[in-house]
């Protein structure tokens, strides 16, 4: 059986494209005044795009804070705020503008506006029961493919999980190269890193065929360029790699780097982009071509990646980390086929966390 | 204004993929006995392939002929057929199971199925009004796009264009390289031609941003590696570049070739592939490294391109020729630019013609 896979219904890319915004949101406008619903990250809180946003009278302008990666808690929360202040009504649509954590919170959101009880009951695999909220995705950061996916990867009580399902990927999504730009240069550099790794693990997995791999190749061969080359068109390609990186996913899954900073992310709040970099820079012996060019590109742009970050953790927390990352079968059947258990035991991981 | 770019709802990629149309056909299948109306290129009908259609008792099974490229006559009257028979009642689904005209007939009969007239009155853009009935596309042939277009191209009484619009796109698609087996080598050359050109067309054309190259240059990557180094996985490979060659259509144009190519086409009914291929040879002052390895292509696959097709065609015809050329402003424009009607008069274009 091959996945079916759901695809992004609409999508629009073009430098200045933001601007169609406004227009494509008035097709989904309903007579009956319903409202819509803004998730924005809350570092545009005082910038001048604020201004930009195509807020009508009664819509909701939600600042999201991703400060830490995004918790089960927190969706819960969002929701309930938007279900009282929309008193009974559904919005008919909710806007997610900001990276991947924050295109993550407006999926599941659009989701728990639909389906009861918690967003932690929904962790896994097609648990969702009811269609989402008509949702739209603007990314403002480019690497995590979160804009092409069919998870909003949440920590939860028990683990770090997506809610991985056809109606969590976007009705609609908006990727203008111009609005990427003013991230600093390290969130930047992880955020792009994420697709760069997710590349390599990808296309060095066991899962491959020929339409993730042409997806992969091709994000893969732009992430090169931009972080390697450079030049006038990086904002364009780096968003282009970003989708083209979520896209390959149909059909492969990422590996070792990822499963390992799950663990990293859940135990110390680290983010994903930079939990991937921290992970993948001691993966050379299942990586070895990857981690070299890797390492050319930290140097390129003089990314001080973190060390010892794990020197004083305690065993109790290491242990939860193994945990953590051991529950992501598919990634470490993918990496190192379906004997994984036997290379990857729980001492092998304990001593990898450790460099770290 | 970047087009709002409707994709196809849902994709299916992998060998042997075909097995699962039952399975995703069920869940359209509605309890009021309403049928599904399968198209199927008339080439397969003595074809042990025909056993695998999952047809259920009172589906109708429409072989569709080919032998000339669809015409808007032939759409009206399998509307009409499928109508009579389903006494009314609207089908649940049309699946189209061809090569790109097979795919663009379901697509016409699946809008012509929900909208009054004729399907010559929707020759254009934006022209169709209601929804198409849920309508799914499997490509036993690889080269055109069709499968990811939101074009049905058909000749009309008037003029050879598609019915472009949202509606047109497929619900699904069903990509299974095991499929494409079998057709004849000049057929599955010429198809294969279609998107090369196609994607020389669009990446030395003035449309091009992010999103169409990198589609374009992925595609045009593969069918390198299918028609000039060949090897196991190229029906795999051909199937990823139609399918990216299509995508790349997004915000991109083809240029000179398949201008060309449309008007001999109308006057001398030639197939689109074949058209394009016959253009394209005389084209090497627009697109000198294109053609030169183009017919790299042609000698390794030992392909006798026709000649001298034009040699006794009347004045009145070659203007016609000229006419139906004409029409294509976008494909000029791309190529040649803003002031392209300098650079290709109607003298240009008829001298081009006279040596093909």
């Amino acid at each position: 059986m091959f996945r079916n896979f759901r695809m992004v219904s609409y999508i629009v890319f073009g430098r200045g494209s933001f601007n169609q915004l406004d227009d494509i949101l008035s097709k989904q406008r309903n007579d009956d005044g319903s409202i819509m619903v803004f998730c924005v990250d809350d570092v545009f809180k005082d910038n001048p795009f604020k201004e930009r946003l195509p807020l009508k009278s009664r819509d909701l302008l939600m600042w999201v804070n991703v400060d830490v990666e995004p918790k089960t808690s927190y969706v819960d929360l969002l929701t309930k705020q938007i279900k009282d202040k929309a008193m009974g009504a559904l919005p008919a649509a909710v806007i997610g503008i900001g990276g991947g954590s924050t295109m993550d919170i407006a999926k599941a959101v659009s989701l728990m506006l639909t389906n009861p009880g918690s967003s932690a009951d929904y962790q896994g695999w097609d648990l969702i029961k009811n269609p989402a909220v008509y949702h739209v995705g603007v990314p403002t950061l480019s690497g995590t493919g979160a804009e092409a996916s069919r998870t909003a990867i949440l920590t939860g009580p028990q683990k770090k999980l997506g809610l991985n399902s056809d109606y969590t990927v976007f009705d609609q999504i908006v990727l203008d190269p111009e609005i990427v730009r003013g991230a600093p240069v390290e969130q930047w550099f992880y955020t792009g890193m994420d697709c760069y790794i997710h590349c390599i693990e990808s296309l060095t997995g066991t899962y491959l065929n020929a339409f993730s791999k042409a997806y992969g190749e091709k994000a893969l061969d732009l992430c090169r360029q931009v972080f390697l080359e450079g030049g006038p068109e990086s904002e364009d390609k780096l968003m282009m790699a970003s989708y083209c990186g979520g896209m390959s996913i149909a059909y492969s899954q990422v590996g070792v780097a990822h499963a390992l900073s799950y663990g990293l992310s859940y135990v110390l709040g680290l983010r994903h982009g930079i939990g991937n970099s921290i992970a993948f820079d001691y993966l050379e012996e299942f990586y070895p071509e990857g981690v070299a060019e890797f390492r050319r590109m930290l140097e390129k742009h003089r990314i001080d990646l973190p060390r010892h970050i794990t020197a004083n953790l305690e065993e109790e927390k290491l242990n939860t980390m193994i945990d953590v990352a051991l529950i992501l079968e598919p990634l470490w059947e993918n990496a190192l086929g379906k004997d994984w258990k036997k290379i990857m035991t729980r001492d092998r991981i304990a001593e990898l966390y450790r460099k770290m």
